[in-house]
């Protein structure tokens, strides 16, 4: 596999950074959550002046053969029909909050199961058309799994080299909350029912039967909690490929908004093969999906937002881009109290 | 007191709204709480496609008597110089939030202890110089209230003649927070300790001072619950003004996004003279003010936002105007099941 060369933000710029903020005419610590994300993006960036550039949703799409178990509301043919229309422009729900708030949709064919025409603007990086079940098997390869990594890092060099330096990452693929919570089942530690939910939209005996047959998918599997183990044997494509897209991100200094329980399962893993990681990850949403709020515990982390959401796309994550954004500019535009000719009152 | 006539929005286009939110291509309720913002907005504007229009941020300063007993850590003087510093448009904190999200700033001297150079861009309300201290007597009297009530509403009436119909209300005067707390104990009855917080950063000492103040002034106080016999004794102008032109928005049928604690408070007022106005309310902020989630608890609703902010300014309801945004965007830009050629898989 590919080593990533992540380096932790050097802390040496810290002090400065906070006297900035601190004397910036407003009560100390007076614009919250604002003050802590512009510390940590001047870290990211190691300046005291941090600008977000050209921002962009890289949405992973494919198949899982896991499917036919019937644990997802979703019909299959969703994963494609939905894809075509991300990379039509037109109007989904990632698509019109990336209009709303500048971000270029790349929409990326990480393994459907689908033909997609030449011209529909999705991109084709297909590692197989869809994933193998992983009820009693492995869902990929760990050739599989590298190309799936490979992938991911060039299509966050391709952003990176149109300018871009905060990226979210978001996916299509009918039951990946399934995937997330064994991930995060054997990343973690924590309970397999505590990691499942209603995915897109599952009843009382949906949710009964998604657990029982990731419980056999569990039984079934002899493997390790190893990080590359376990998401090769439980997939799927379009999650591997976000991993090695973060991992790439954070080696380029990208800031990456973490969306929901899908890409917080894979930013979990990239922690896993690299924590420096972590230090540029900003997470953006906490999703109604049950096994999210305990993951974001295990993390340590406490997200901007908490809308409700469970749509995926990396729509959370795009949302949550004007209090970022908005960080960033109080860095820049906001006036000392000397410049201000205000008295200092902090 | 001018009476005013808000019509609480006819249900009947609630079955239509729903069915429009739940045919857009997405598993039904995966956008959460965007999807109960176009609800609501679509009711108060009675469309199926609701448009918002130049929002504008109203910020009312003004002085207050209590100020002498040292129960802010803010100088007194920091009012007129921010309100100064607010017109001027550049470095404030409410100054980029506008910039960034497209809001005009109206800034009006609702009763500030200085004398405005012309041309400053402050508009003049002026009430009185500051308000009387309420330690042992009134803070403004009941001719004062309903200037200022009148005041607010022509304000209101001039950004809706600019084509605005999206508002929100920001304020500036040192001691405001305990204003704030007092409409909040005797409105709701909720324990004065319980209402006060810290302020623009009161350490423990502080803030046993503040309620040592507080409570004489209640001792004091042998008036009764009624709303306008507590805004007059308690003040301020800045908290007033802003309640006229809450009620006037509502009354124009303005979708009204309401800030932090103070404009809780005065949120609250409103609410107490009308009810009708919650119907146009959004509350956009759960602030750090130790009393502002009793205060949002006492009126059962639930913000968009926890930012920890607490510099008031309007800052939170502007933060959070992308999210209303988006909501608005979703309705009208997402295409339904059928449109996008996509199962319907809910």
């Amino acid at each position: 596999m590919r080593t990533f060369n992540i380096i932790p933000p050097d802390e040496a710029l810290r002090p400065a950074l906070q006297n900035k903020i601190d004397n910036l005419s407003k009560p100390r610590g007076s614009l919250g959550r604002l003050e802590e994300l512009a510390l940590r993006i001047g870290l990211v960036q190691q300046t005291l002046s941090p600008v977000l550039r050209s921002p962009e949703n890289i949405l992973f799409a494919a198949d899982h053969g896991i499917v036919s178990e019937g644990i997802s509301p979703t019909p299959k043919e969703v994963t494609w029909q939905q894809t075509l229309h991300f990379a039509s422009g037109s109007g989904t729900g990632i698509g019109f909050l990336c209009r709303q708030h500048g971000f270029r949709l790349r929409v990326v064919d990480a393994g459907v199961d689908y033909d997609f025409p030449a011209g529909c603007g999705v991109i084709d990086r297909k590692i197989g058309r869809g994933t193998a079940s992983y009820l009693s098997g492995a869902a990929m390869s760990s050739d599989e799994l590298d190309r799936c990594i490979e992938a991911g890092v060039g299509i966050v060099d391709d952003a990176f080299s149109d300018g871009c330096n905060v990226v979210s990452f978001g996916e299509m693929g009918a039951t990946n909350t399934s995937s997330s919570a064994l991930w995060m089942h054997y990343l973690t530690g924590v309970p397999l029912a505590e990691c499942i939910g209603a995915g897109s939209g599952l009843d009382g005996e949906g949710m009964r039967h998604k657990y029982e047959v990731l419980s056999r998918a569990c039984e079934n599997y002899t493997g390790s909690a190893d990080v590359r183990e376990v998401m090769a044997r439980f997939g799927g494509f379009e999650m591997a490929m976000a991993v090695g897209g973060m991992l790439r991100a954070a080696e380029r200094g990208m800031v990456i908004l973490v969306d929901g329980f899908i890409m917080t399962a894979c930013m979990l893993a990239a922690a896993k093969l690299h924590p420096a990681v972590l230090h540029y990850a900003i997470f953006a949403h906490e999703g109604d999906e049950r096994g999210h709020r305990l993951l974001l515990q295990a993390l340590g982390v406490r997200p901007i937002l908490s809308l409700g959401l469970r749509l995926g796309e990396g729509s959370g994550a795009v949302c949550a881009y004007p209090i970022v954004d908005a960080a960033v500019r109080m860095i820049n535009e906001m006036e000392s109290f000397a410049e201000a000719s205000v008295t200092k009152y902090f």
